[in-house]
Formats: C-alpha cells, sequence, structure tokens
C-alpha cells in the first residue's frame, strides 16, 4: 500500500517546443488536432481506470471484514495502556497485549500469513499475521508493506512460539497481530538499515567494500554518523547511551552526598587565557570572545569565594586540530575543585574513590547494559577494577622504572622534561594489568616542566608536581593537580613558564588569590572517554551522542 | 606587620640631569663630592639603623614568649583537624578547638587585647587575644593587625560570652585565641569589603552617593559582580550558590528517577536554525559554526532515536542585545522532552510535578538558606505554593479572562495573534495569587500564532496549541508543548511560518522525522530564573555565579 502513496514521478511528455517545425503550420495544426484526441481518449481511459480502482477498493472495502483493524490509528477518546517490551513475559501467554514499537522487518509469506519484526529500544519481538476471521488477505498485504521503521501499535495475543525466535532479542514468545495502526510512518527508502548499524562499524574506513565477507550490507562509522538518529536506534547504541547517563548521574550522586556545590561556570569568557592557539573564537556583540577550554579558572575562583567543595558538568570546547580516535573538538567534561587541610592527597583520594565508585556502579546498575555492548564490541574485555575497592596509586617515576624494566627506552622521561607518549601509556596500562590485575589506576608526582602554571611543585624535590592523571586501559581520563593558592608563587609560576601575569584576562583570576585563597586541588574528567574506555569501545565518536571534531559539524 | 612588607614606593631621588649647569664644570664636581659624601653619611646611619632594628627583634623575639603560636604556618607534619563553624556547641564550652576561616574584622582595643571577627562561609565567630602567659604584646599586635580576608588557623578555648556577640551570626560563643597562623595572606587594599557586601545592592544604580542614610559604604551591583570572588563570601551568596545547585540536583533526582536519561547535545552547531538574529558566531576551524540558542532540536532527534525520555542540563546562549534584569547571554537550561501513549497532557502533568517537585523539596532541604536570604531580600515574601501539592493548571484564554475581568485591555490578545506582555504577566500572577493562593502556575493551549514552527497545533481548534508556560510570581519559567511528530504536518508548519523546509541545516532535523518518530511533548526551563523568582531576588544576575550579559564578559 505505500507505494501507491508515494509520489511518481510524471514521465516527460513530448514537449510543445519539439512538435511544429517552422514554415509547415498546416502540418503544426494538424499535429496539434492529433494530438488533443490522443491525449482525451487517454484522459478518458485514466478516467475509467481510476473509476474502476475505486469500484474495486469500495468493493474491497465493503469485502473486508478486517477494515476498522489496521491502518492508520483511529481517532478516539479511548486511553490505550501499551505493555513495554522489558514487561513481556510467558506470564502473558495467551493474553492480548498493545505494544508500540518499530517495524524492523516486514515480510510478507503468502497471501495469508507474514511477519513484522518489531523493535522497541533495540529490543526486538516477532508479530505474525495469520488470515482467519476477521483478518482479511487485505489487513496481511498491508502488514506485511509496512514501510520499515515506521512506529506502528499492534494489539494481539501472547504466544508461546514452537521454537524460539533466534533472530528476535526476546525470543521466547511472539504475538499474533489482531490490530496493526500506523502511528508514525517512516519513508520507503532510509539512508540505512537500523539492522545493519547493529553490527559495529569496520575499524579501518574501507569506502570501497559495500559488503562484508557474508554479504550483509558494511556501514561505515561516516554512514553511521551522519544518520545518528537512525544508529541510536540499535540495541548497544541505547546500552551505550545509557551508560553515558550512568556516568553523569553517578558523578553527580558521588559529588553531593560529598556536600559538594553544583556550579555553573560561563563557557563564554573575555579572553583565551588557558593557551591561545587551541580556544574558540566568539563574536560577542561588538567584541571577541572565547569559549572556555575547561572550568578550571573558574572553579578555583569559586574556591577562593569560599565554596570549599564544588563540582561542574558541562560542555568543553577544543579547537585542537585533532583528528584521531579519541579527540572532539566538544566533549562533556565532570569537573571538581575541593579545599583540603593537611595535603593534597585528601583530595586525590576523594577522587580515586569517585573514579571506583562511578566504575563499580556501573558493572552493578548497569551489568545488561554491558552485557549488550560486549556482543559488539567484545575485543576489550570486561574492565577489571582493583579488588579491594581501593584505586592502585603508583608514582609517576615509577611508571619509568616499570617500562623500563620491560625494556623501554625512558631517557626522556628520566629528564623530568617529557610526559609519556601515547604508546607508552598503552604500553603501562598493560604491564600494570598484568601485574596488579586493574584496567584503573592513578599516576602521582608528575614533573613538574609537563603541568600547566597553576599546578604545585611538590615542596621537597621541585623537579616534581602534586599532580596526578587517572588511567583506565592505559588510556588518560583524568589531570588533577593541587593549585597554587599563594599569589607569589602564582606568578612566579607564570613566569617560569613564560606566561605575563600583567597580561589581560589574567587580572580576575589573580585578584582571586590577592584576598586570599585556601589550599584546594581538584581534577577534570572527560565523560565520553570514561564511558570509551569502560566499554573498549574503539573510538570516542561512538560515546558521543552528536559527536564534534575538526571534520564534523552536524547532524 | 602586615604594613612593613608592603612593598614602600621609591621616593624620587635628585636626577642626574638636574645637577651640573653647563660651563661651571668646577662647581658641578664639588657639588658631586658633596653630594656622594651626604649619601656615605647617609647609607652609614640607615645601616646603623638597620642593625639597631634587628637587634631591637632579636631581643624582641628573644623575649617574645609566644614566637611559635603566631605568624606563619609553620611546617609539620602535625595532622590537624579543624573544628567547622557549623559544627560548634555549647557542649565545646571551655575545650580547645582549630578553626580555619576568614579574618572579617581585626581591632586592637588595647596592647593587652585584640579581637578578630573570623568568617567562614558567610558564618561569623568572635575570637579574643589578651596578654597573660604565654600570649605576648607582640602576638597581639600581630594578630589585631592581621588584613582583612586573610585565611588563618586560629587554635583556641571555646567560651561563654558575657552577653551574646550581636555582631556574630554565632553570638552564643566566642573564641579564646591560644595559636593564631596565617594559611593565606589578602592584600591590604581590597577593593570592596564583604561586609559591605552583605547588605543587598541599591535597587536603583546611584553611583553618585558612596554611604548610605547609616554611613556604610554602598557596593553597587556592578562592583560586586566586578568582585565577584569577594562578593561570593557574603552569607547571602553563599545561601544563594547553594539554592541554584539544589535546583539542578532536584532536577536531576526526578529525572533521573522518571526512568530518565541524561543527554549532552552539541551547543557547537553548524547552523543558526532557531532565528538568525540572536545566535552567536563561532569561528570553527575554516567554518562558521554558532551557538544552540536551546538543545531543542536535538532533544526531539534523541526522541525520534527511540531515547523515549530524555533530559539535559547545560548552557543555552542568547545573543540578545536585551539588557534588562531578568536577560542573561549564558544560562543553564533545564531541558526535557519525553513520548507520551494517548495524550500531551501526560507530559504537562509530569512536568508540573517536576516543578512542585523541585519547589517543596527547596523549602524542605534548603529552609536554613532560604532565611538567610529573606534577611537581605524580604520583599517578595515566602513563595507560595498550590496547598494540594498539584499545580494550578489554567487556560490561556483563561488568563485572558481575568485580566480582562480587572479592568486590563485584553483586545490584542483576544485576536489570538499576540502573547501577553511582561507587564499584563505579573498583574496575572497577582490576581492568580489573590484567587488561588499560589505563586506558581501553568498556562495551557497558548494560540498558535506566538510559539514556535516545531508547536503542535490543538486538533479541535487550530487558533490554539497544545503548548503550555509555567509561571512563579507572574514571570515566565518555562515554555514548552507537544511537537509536531509528522514530517509533512512540520514542513506544512514551517512554511507558515515563513521558513523554508529546504534550507540548509534543517536536513538532519527533518530527517528525523522522515524515518519515524513518536509523539512526544517536553518544556526548556531556566534554571537562574528559577532561583530568582523563587527568592524574590530583584536581578537574575544575583542568581548567577558569574554573570554574563550584552556589557559583561567578565569576570
Amino acid at each position: 500500500m505505500a507505494d501507491s502513496e508515494l509520489p511518481t514521478r510524471p514521465k516527460p511528455e513530448e514537449s510543445q517546443a519539439a512538435a511544429p517545425a517552422e514554415g509547415d503550420s498546416k502540418s503544426a495544426s494538424k499535429n496539434a488536432a492529433k494530438k488533443a484526441a490522443k491525449e482525451k481518449a487517454k484522459a478518458e481511459k485514466a478516467a475509467a481506470r481510476a473509476a474502476q480502482e475505486k469500484a474495486q477498493a469500495a468493493a474491497q472495502d465493503a469485502n473486508d471484514t478486517a477494515k476498522d483493524l489496521y491502518g492508520p490509528l483511529p481517532e478516539t477518546e479511548d486511553v490505550i495502556s501499551a505493555t513495554r517490551f522489558t514487561e513481556l513475559s510467558e506470564e502473558q501467554f495467551e493474553k492480548e497485549i498493545t505494544v508500540v514499537a518499530r517495524v524492523d522487518n516486514a515480510r510478507v509469506q503468502s497471501a495469508k500469513l507474514a511477519f513484522l519484526m518489531l523493535r522497541q529500544q533495540g529490543q526486538k519481538v516477532q508479530a505474525v499475521i495469520a488470515a482467519h476471521e476477521p483478518i482479511s488477505r487485505q489487513m496481511i498485504k498491508y502488514t506485511g508493506g509496512l514501510n520499515v521503521n515506521s512506529i506502528v501499535q499492534v494489539t494481539g495475543i501472547v504466544k508461546k512460539p514452537e521454537i524460539p525466535i533466534s533472530s528476535a532479542t526476546i525470543g521466547n514468545l511472539e504475538l499474533h497481530i489482531r490490530k496493526v495502526y500506523m502511528i508514525s510512518e517512516a519513508a520507503q527508502q532510509l539512508p540505512m538499515q537500523v539492522k545493519d548499524a547493529e553490527r559495529p562499524p569496520p575499524e579501518t574506513t574501507d569506502e570501497g567494500n559495500e559488503v562484508d565477507a557474508e554479504g550483509a550490507p558494511i556501514v561505515t562509522l561516516k554512514t553511521r554518523l551522519d544518520n545518528r538518529v537512525l544508529d541510536l536506534q540499535t540495541e548497544t547504541n541505547q546500552a551505550i547511551t545509557w551508560i553515558s547517563s550512568a556516568v553523569a548521574q553517578l558523578f553527580a550522586e558521588y559529588m553531593t552526598k560529598s556536600g559538594s556545590r553544583w556550579i555553573f561556570t560561563p563557557k563564554l569568557v573575555g579572553a583565551a587565557t588557558e593557551g591561545g592557539s587551541n580556544v574558540f573564537e566568539v563574536k560577542y556583540f561588538k567584541r571577541t570572545g572565547y569559549l572556555a577550554q575547561s572550568p578550571q579558572l573558574y572553579k578555583q575562583m569559586c574556591i577562593a569565594g569560599d565554596m570549599e567543595n564544588v563540582f561542574e558538568i558541562a560542555p568543553v570546547f577544543r579547537a585542537e586540530d585533532s583528528n584521531t580516535h579519541r579527540h572532539l573538538t566538544e566533549f562533556a567534561g565532570l569537573d571538581f575543585e575541593k579545599t583540603f587541610q593537611n595535603h593534597y592527597h585528601e583530595v586525590l583520594e576523594f577522587a580515586e574513590d569517585l573514579l571506583v565508585f562511578i566504575l563499580s556502579q556501573l558493572k552493578e546498575r548497569f551489568s545488561a547494559q554491558i552485557a549488550t555492548i560486549q556482543k559488539s564490541y567484545p575485543k576489550a574485555g570486561d574492565f577489571k577494577l582493583p579488588k579491594d575497592g581501593k584505586a592502585l596509586r603508583l608514582n609517576y617515576m615509577d611508571g619509568v622504572a616499570l617500562l623500563k624494566e620491560a625494556g623501554v627506552d625512558t631517557s626522556e622521561q628520566e629528564k623530568f622534561e617529557n610526559d609519556f607518549t601515547t604508546a607508552m601509556e598503552k604500553q603501562l596500562g598493560q604491564i600494570i594489568r598484568d601485574k596488579y590485575d586493574t584496567d584503573f589506576y592513578v599516576l602521582d608526582k608528575f614533573p613538574m616542566a609537563v603541568r600547566p602554571f597553576y599546578t604545585k611543585a611538590d615542596p621537597k624535590d621541585a623537579r616534581f608536581s602534586n599532580s596526578y592523571d587517572f588511567f583506565m586501559r592505559g588510556e588518560e581520563i583524568m589531570s588533577g593537580a593541587q593549585r597554587i593558592h599563594d599569589i607569589k608563587e602564582l606568578e612566579e609560576s607564570m613566569r617560569s613558564k613564560g606566561l605575563d601575569p600583567t597580561q589581560e584576562g589574567f587580572e580576575d583570576y589573580l585578584n582571586a588569590f590577592r584576598q586570599g585563597c585556601p589550599p584546594h586541588a581538584g581534577g577534570g574528567l572527560g565523560l565520553n572517554r570514561i564511558v570509551m574506555f569502560f566499554l573498549g569501545l574503539p573510538n570516542v565518536r561512538l560515546a558521543s551522542l552528536f559527536p564534534r571534531d575538526p571534520q564534523r559539524l552536524r547532524p
């Protein structure tokens, strides 16, 4: 039926320009008369055909014992109460239920039998329609011809299938259709099929191949992201978006319980204070503004404003032209900053416990989603957490020693001037996993040379600093430190890093310390990276709803 | 003591150019010799004086029985456990405690007695230091001379004062100082005093007056916002920032409990689809990007992506050149979008319950903060919630009728082409408060002409729409509606509003409906406005940490 509703492209008619040749008006007029007669006949024929079709349809309609049981959703004041797929169970056998779901697939088996695969948030249930009173052949044709991805309201009897439906995710029952109404019709042609996006994208972009070894269409990451609304409907993405949601929720839960205040610091800022080249410029009325690269300076200003313990959940903007698997130009930042009394390790431990809380609660509360995602991305395996519930903490130099022991050239790192390379970090992750049986760990005491100006130097050894990075599967997910809270020390540190404390834009930040500021430390987490590494996804774009990178500003 | 540490400006010396007159070299050389001798004598005198001072200081130091009890915080491995002001009680009388707090005021009464007013997150406690073994006159001088706003660590005995200290917020006890160490010293001159910012800013900016009727310095809103870190330290702002935090927390709590998924939609977008003139332009590598004016299109795309129930807490950017008491160019948006089964009122009720939850829980969990704020802003009075715990819902036309009844000219509104003016909204708020005894209410069924293109028209009367606004004290805090989910209806609505569906930038949004989308509704709340109207603050800037408006991009 959907076919007949689609507008058909009119065939090109003979154009007027093509008809009469110059200097042959008679012939032209003859031709015109001929043409008119021809068109009249054609019109009559069409009218006759239309009348016939109408009569047939009316007859069919009159014969259609099911005509009120399918088609457009009838206007009614009746309140329907649809059953969710998650509520389905064998207790409903032989009972009538109503569901609202997408058509994942529709197939006419014969004039008397059709199948629908119904999909709800990635879960699939089979529905069958067979001809017996009052279900008509017309209704079977309609049902089997539904456009894939349309949203329908289906009423039917829950039955035990003869054998479990292996292609459905809920295979122990099926629905024998009694009514099927259209709620939202999908176009006949979609840019990709949700079921093809259920398979993970190829790791190498091989645009040449259109089908995989088994003949199924290959949907590249680019196609998925271009058609993200369809892509989000896969069972895997439904689960990933739940994990993203959960990370934010667990972060807020932990922070709130600790007495931390939720802050909203400005993203529109007047100066590019944190490294000029990686900042996005904004036209701010008649001035130039910038997008904050992190809430760093502002959360410290909140601490200087006596807020003691603050957190923020907000977008972070980075104008880095990095086209890698783990960089985004906009990501969700989870930031916190906190005063301490005796030692910055009070804050470090607070942050370690935060991560252990988030990661262990993900496993506890979202095991079903994790299992779903692992079907598509099994490679990385289960995420290993420390058995005793406390984070593993090593010093940066312990990390250097572990790498050296494994035969890695760490001469550059031993000069305290260079951080680990990404490859070294990954290798260290593997070494630590083998030795300590954990995928989450902390490195403390990074060299001062590799940290930003506001980082507090180690008072016992100025080559190092009171700063730390958090790692998951050998990749950094958080950077943090004790911050300098003394104005003179801060100005000196700026100068030693080649920054000018009198530069415009630093004034408000530095004034925050001139009026007194308590010792404090903090950190900033990338939500998308936590999701990516926890689940072992090969690309951070898979852990972002609508990812942004230097090439991508849509959808 | 702080004085001597401040760098003193060197007095201008006689300049070399001023000395020798031309053609008088002999006299010049004589003068030079005289000058050298003079300077030598001066230097000797200064050296003698310095030696004497040093000797005196050493002698004083030797005599100073308290020399280890004050001054810079000694380096120690001792773990101090400071008592918080909120933990103070009469049970601690005669016990020794340690606190870390700011100096709100320091005053030397005599050589033997000094007072400190200590401040912690706006709370004030008095501390006294009196000369008796081992406390020395030097220590009293140091304590009474501490720079205001410095952060100190004070150890002392909790005592019952002879009469309650009326200038302290915790007046039933005082601290008899035993030790006082500097943790972070404030500059001697601060741009404003926190205690002067405790009084609300004048409602009219009267830059001419510098003191109020009682002779206290007037701190204008501008001065406060320019020095926001100091301003945040007031008791009132400590409480306001807790209320802001709480609104976000309660929103997340309600949404999470309802099974809603937390989403992070992009703020960097490729097209200015929601009204071109009010959007900030961003330089996005070699292209032009824009800052999202709301997550509207993206949260609908999430619904089209089968996410069913989503919420977002994120900055919203508006490039409106509105310089009013209730407009910001960046504010915290609380957004939600949700499918429904039978009627959009399912979502409307969900949103009404959300607001009742937030507002009633604020009263329940944050009564102390509300009471603090009311001391500064008593005018608006207690926020009235509906007694039965259900929101009052009227139709837009009921609102028109109420205004008409009160003698307001509503002829424009009766044409269904204009929304209420701000003045009318406020008046309606008063009428409803008088009639229904509530400061929170909902207007449903706004005229279609005043709502955006994605709003669903009322199927029974196309002049109206399935849309609603939420009000607090007669001012709008939320706008929401059922959205059109049918692609044809959506395209028609765009055209009727003068928008071109084929315009670049709409493609991804419209494609979301071409593949099928369930019926849904939602809304967007402004966090800062909720805080402002709940507390009856006269300006939305008072409900933003670091407000942004067309004039202000700092701090």
